[in-house]
């Protein structure tokens, strides 16, 4: 199998979940074993020299491809969450959705400024999650920060709203 | 670091998400390299020879150890969703919460009849979480299931809401 044959395993749903989205829904990837395998190494392989020392994975699904990266690279992970989710001191950061704001938390200890900090999503759409967790991490001063997506929708222009400053990959892009 | 030491990495935090609950906040534990290799190494040591071909991990934190358990048994990994998150036909089942009803969700292709199922989640309470998705499991007929916790809190007997004919291990209780 080639990191290509991944987006054979992507099942495309249309209008999901408003009319005209086609939907590109990762489940199918992630519960065959060998693109599970295949997609976990080429994420780690992306960051394998980069001393990373913390992972963020975005609530919910950034928690898969983020855990397994953490694990992979020997680091730590950290969940980015909707709020009033996590029970200790906070940060957060609220955004601009299509319909309305939303917010996104960190506990205030999950990051020091000694730490090499990958923040994972599975997708980068708008890029308006990222963009607000990638304010919210730098507000908490670490070495550095990259940034990682295993989908990008290319069309949607979502690079262009992250910092310039900040190293973007994504494993698949549509 | 030995296993009980991952209780030294757990937070306790009173008074969360109500008066008079200890909350066990597993975010400083995964966020420590050292105790997240320790805990993803002790769970899958105690599946590895099981056969595990799929492993469910039940929204949101349960995603988290559930991923890391399916790419180190090598097997494929499911999402258990809150509802109206999966994109394509799913089952579902309702089950009462302290307050009002709550319903997960598993796309219908997820399983198969020769899968062999591991359900995993974060902490064990009351287990009405678990119990739906053991039902829902079931409903889809796998060849067997199997179900984990890091945390269970025996205080609250939620093993008694399983059903008795499934094998439930945890890592550590309280």
């Amino acid at each position: 199998m080639k990191l290509e044959d991944l987006k054979l395993e992507i099942r495309n749903v249309p209008d999901f979940p408003t009319k005209g989205i086609m939907f590109r829904d990762l489940t199918t990837m992630l519960k065959n074993a060998a693109s599970l395998q295949l997609m976990s190494r080429e994420l780690a392989a992306l960051y394998r020299d980069k001393g990373i020392t913390k992972v963020v994975g975005i609530e919910s699904r950034g928690f898969i491809g983020g855990s397994i990266l953490a694990y992979e690279l020997g680091c730590g992970f950290v969940p980015a969450r909707k709020p009033g989710k996590l029970p200790s001191v906070t940060v957060k950061k609220s955004y601009a959705k299509e319909y309305g704001i939303d917010t996104i938390e960190l506990h205030s200890d999950a990051i020091s400024s000694d730490d090499v900090v990958l923040i994972h999503d599975d997708l980068l759409a708008t890029g308006g999650t990222m963009a607000a967790c990638c304010e919210l991490v730098k507000s908490m001063n670490p070495e550095k920060i990259y940034v990682n997506f295993i989908v990008e929708l290319e069309s949607l222009h979502g690079r262009d709203t992250l910092p310039d400053d900040i190293e973007v990959t994504s494993l698949l892009k549509y």
